[in-house]
């Protein structure tokens, strides 16, 4: 971290006038960072990998923001990364949920979502015709800044360039649709989002003993403290990297609190309307409408 | 289909004087065609998308080959697929080997691999330290050419781009290293492979009784025939493409009959000096030498 990038800067996708953009958001507006520096730096992934994201923040210190954030819509901070990995089954009472008399799992669970399973901040998530069972998930967001393999966890921190947020959102009876494996119930397009936005990371901190909490059309469903995971921050980075190259954008949800509403007795779906907040300490407030899906 | 392509045509991912490209294996030599037409199409994935694999065949007929394929690496045919999906249980005695007294499972099971889990043809696959169960799983390959999302099983093979071969490298006790979810066992870096080419594809009758096996040492450790797997090339499509929309070159792994090392008993895992060959008629032979990962 150097010059003015802060935990506070908030670099953010956008959509406006028909183009995928990223920038830096502010109270002022967006200052758009594509306008300027796409040619050399096509996507967020590509100024993380630079190293660039201090320097941008920087050069921008003395611009007028260019866009209205009310103009535009939120797209994926990072729109392109490499791998999207997520963390099963991560809080406590949440491995108590399933009742299996098992002890504390040895390993992180994890499976794999697509980019095109989220949308971006403010921009509706739906429900697909095939299942009423869309479930909330909030989790925390981290995002590979320097590349890795076999990261000790004392060194697992410094591979972080950023923290956002995701409700990683999921067609419950899809889960366990097939003998093994979750993929097709957390693989629906536009069933998911992260944002609102990425803040860079700054030390340990920042995420060690934060508040996470989902709310749904105001009523809280989900609340814990990151000092609960079962597997800590620098334990998933350095697991994941013990098989598979961590690159920069390279994007990890870390797990959900007990409360989504498969957990309810009955279970409470999402329906078209129902509002989900994903918050964090830090890390603002992922909003997103429900919506029937459309079909063409 | 049309002009001089036909399913005897083979593209293949290369790596010479340093460079990733792509090109024409033919009896000659490789015809070159990333020198001649990357500007437009960087990977033969665009070639794909623009749906211009029979053009860039006839316009190559008249060339000489450029490269001795004794002087290059192969590499995966399609270097950067969106997503390479695998079907996990797809042929009969590989679902009673679970011995869990299920019939057939209603739907396909699926996970994700990464493609830094892939080598191409002839590269070594690699035993990394962490475990000595490095596993093999001869299956075929097909790669999206349509975009489609919700496609019917009669529409599906229309969507078909290409085929290929994957030996689906396992490290076994990793696949169960979690409460859930593979994901770990299947990505570990340079463990699999998919080649040796990509063939186009022309009909039906090229994938639905074709033979499939694999070899270790010379040995036939697996054969089966596509006839009998229990979801067909056109079910795997259909169902996969009900939650995700399918792009072009989107790769998928259609399953691998019975015969793993881990169903010996005891298990025979492979291990450095062992020569690994996946074959299918029409799609040739897929061959890997393993080697122990070497650390930096």
């Amino acid at each position: 971290m150097e010059g003015v990038m802060t935990a506070l800067t908030r670099f953010v996708g956008f959509v406006h006038a028909g183009a995928e953009k990223y920038g830096l958001l502010r109270d002022d507006g967006i200052v758009d960072l594509s306008a300027r520096h796409a040619a050399r730096w096509p996507t967020l992934r590509t100024v993380i990998a630079d190293g660039a994201l201090a320097r941008l923040a920087d050069a921008a210190t003395g611009l007028a923001a260019d866009v209205d954030p009310a103009a535009v819509a939120y797209a994926l901070p990072v729109p392109d990364p490499g791998k999207i990995l997520c963390v099963g089954v991560n809080y406590p009472d949440r491995n108590a949920e399933y009742k299996d008399g098992q002890e504390a799992p040895p390993n992180p669970s994890l499976f794999v979502r697509f980019p095109s399973s989220f949308v971006g901040h403010d921009v509706p998530i739906v429900r697909p015709p095939e299942s009423p069972q869309l479930d909330y998930e909030g989790e925390i967001v981290i995002v590979i800044g320097k590349p890795g393999r076999r990261i000790p966890e004392t060194d697992a921190l410094s591979h972080i360039a950023g923290l956002s947020l995701a409700n990683e959102g999921t067609i419950r009876d899809w889960v366990r649709h097939a003998k093994f494996n979750v993929t097709q119930g957390k693989n629906f397009d536009r069933t998911g989002s992260i944002g609102p936005w990425f803040v860079p990371f700054a030390d340990e901190a920042q995420i060690a003993d934060i508040a996470l909490q989902t709310r749904v059309n105001g009523e809280l469903r989900q609340s814990d403290r990151t000092s609960r995971m079962i597997f800590s921050f620098r334990r998933i980075v350095s697991y994941i990297s013990t098989f598979t190259t961590l690159l920069p954008g390279d994007t990890i949800l870390t797990g959900t609190p007990t409360g989504a509403g498969a957990r309810f007795d009955p279970p409470v779906w999402l329906k078209p309307g129902d509002v989900v907040e994903v918050s964090a300490d830090g890390l603002g407030t992922l909003r997103n409408r429900v919506e029937d899906e459309v079909l063409p």
